[in-house]
């Protein structure tokens, strides 16, 4: 049973490019092909082929952000339905929606997980250390396959608003509007001190064997209690606190063993648990690397001078609970974008849901999000 | 060369009681004997036996708070050597102070690496779970042992803080001066949910073994990250960024690889495996447990009733920047104090260092201790 407000039944796609001996060169200066992309795309594409909206995903995000997968599903398994369909803040029955599941990721894409070529075996680490830049460099390939060379917008939060940024300043002249939420144009050092120690938990898990464990044991403990630190970052204190309290797990006094005692760690534990089974170690490694590296600022001078070309205009949203990407950051993204006359609105949502908001908080930022790309769509 | 101003070399005592049949009865109901305590003394007790300051530790200190351990040491080794000594914030010229290890530690007293005399083997996880009113009623027979029947002043930082509130709500009567910095009466979700990750870190470490890993190989991996987690909280997000910003380790560019690229992430890895030299696994379990269990209002019916026979005056101390134990909390402990018509002074300390400043801070806080030390004494 279809939901009403669904886009339905997806079919994920992949388009292959990079074959050698035309590999793509990345930041690193290493060369990599071929490359995959799985990506999705709902609505259709106008004639005029001026309503494209390009959704870029987070951390543990993928290709399929709308939609089910089968038709067995309950309900709609896309990371960020609540957001993409008929009716909704990107409204498929208005524009033409992509999402690709980043390089370097483990849902599709080409990452440490693929067959390398040369070796006919799993890259593991052997798979060259990909950035922000990458990804856009990867979905700029996907959308000239696709016939694509106008972005009504791009849209996404945390590591996908990092990939916004990265567009507006890669593809200037591509990019009508841009929509960075809950993110940073560069981490601070707390943050890039947690995923450090989520890394470490990985690689000091014996399972992990460098990398080189495809086909054998997973480091399950690694990547769950790697997962387990992040989502401590995702949520408010107060959030936790409204979730949770202190109420205990399953019993009416305390266990005085190291069982579970609380609801907050038996939560984390699931979390962490249900993570390893859908997620790849050394994506993870990848991936949280690729977004320590990030720093507009160090890659254009400064951050002004990063927005020098950008000719989109802005909706930027942070979230007031959000310590990980905390509002300050995006207000220095505001200062950097009107330093350069750039037309850019921005609103701090008043939330107790921490970071991860952006896909919890439908109510308040469909909206905002639907009048700013209707808006943007009708004066551009 | 003894530098000026500390207590000197001192040597650590030990306390031994509640032998059999006389165990002691935990607050988990069970038995434990016989139960050491290593401590220490600095400064004289005087006639009167009225200036006796119990100077209780936070996680990972020890009974070691003041002055040398040997004459080989370069610094004094003291974890407090900053505010205790003749002329400092706590003088030893005028008062005679106490510290113990406590129980469940590893560094002296009775804790999860004591040899079981059931078994002639360490207790590893056999240990009963202890809580901070255990920690408490240990310190208790110490200072029996000690003929100490008056404290002028109970002092200590985070779990420290704890027993400090313990302590006047335990031992009323004998408590007149009463000192918690950076602390709460209970921890929140987000303060359990980090202590668990941590011991996740530990318990699936392999060579944990469910605790059985004494004379084996450590569970190093484990306590480092567990550490690095707990290292996190202690600092403050400005105080990260000022020490370190996005400051590159030995290179002036990315290295594209999983070696350290950032100083906070070979800062956080040199913390981590320091820690383990000196550090019992078991120990940090049972340890970050007692602090999660930790809830006054929940003991005693509300936090106002649990102050109800205390008759200390009390100097609560916070830091602006420390977001593990915020200052909301130590305004909780001062609304019930003042609710009981208790002499209570709150400052928050505006400080950058986080947490960790009640062991960093000694410049702003060695002045407010020492008057109110004074003060106190005076008046008494």
């Amino acid at each position: 049973m279809i939901e009403e407000g669904s886009v339905g039944i997806v079919e994920t796609q992949y388009f292959t490019f990079a074959e050698p001996p035309n590999e793509m060169e990345l930041e690193c200066g290493r060369k990599l092909g071929p490359i995959t992309l799985a990506y999705e795309t709902y609505g259709e594409l106008n004639e005029a082929c001026d309503n494209t909206i390009l959704v870029v995903h987070a951390l543990s995000g993928d290709a399929h952000a709308a939609g089910y997968s089968s038709a067995d599903e309950e309900k709609p398994s896309g990371w960020w339905d609540i957001m993409i369909g008929p009716g909704k803040g990107i409204d498929t029955n208005k524009y033409f929606v992509v999402c690709a599941n980043i390089i370097g990721g483990c849902k599709g894409s080409t990452g440490p997980s693929s067959i390398n070529p040369q070796t006919e075996r799993p890259y593991g680490l052997a798979f060259p250390v990909v950035t922000i830049q990458d990804m856009v460099n990867t979905q700029k390939a996907l959308l000239d396959h696709l016939g694509i060379d106008k972005l009504l917008c791009v849209i996404g939060g945390s590591m996908g608003g990092m990939q916004v940024l990265q567009w507006v300043c890669s593809y200037p002249e591509m990019v009508r509007l841009a929509i960075p939420i809950a993110t940073t144009a560069r981490l601070s050092a707390q943050a890039i001190a947690f995923d450090e120690v989520g890394r470490q938990a990985i690689m000091s898990d014996p399972d992990w064997m460098g990398g080189d464990y495809y086909g054998k044991t997973i480091p399950h403990r690694g990547l769950s209690i790697a997962r387990m630190i992040g989502h401590i970052t995702y949520l408010s204190d107060k959030s936790m606190h409204q979730k949770f309290a202190r109420r205990l797990q399953d019993k009416i006094e305390y266990g005085y063993d190291f069982v579970t005692d609380f609801q907050v760690e038996s939560y984390l534990r699931y979390k962490g648990d249900s993570f390893v089974k859908r997620f790849d170690a050394n994506s993870y490694l990848y991936i949280s690397k690729a977004m320590d590296y990030f720093d507009l600022g160090q890659q254009f001078g400064s951050l002004k001078q990063a927005f020098a070309e950008t000719i989109a205009k802005f909706l930027v949203i942070s979230f007031s609970s959000d310590w990980l990407f905390p509002s300050q950051q995006s207000k220095e993204i505001i200062s950097a974008l009107r330093y350069n006359n750039l037309d850019a609105i921005y609103t701090e949502i008043k939330t107790d849901y921490g970071h991860d908001a952006f896909l919890l908080e439908a109510g308040q930022i469909t909206r905002l999000i639907g009048n700013f790309l209707e808006h943007g769509h009708r004066k551009a």
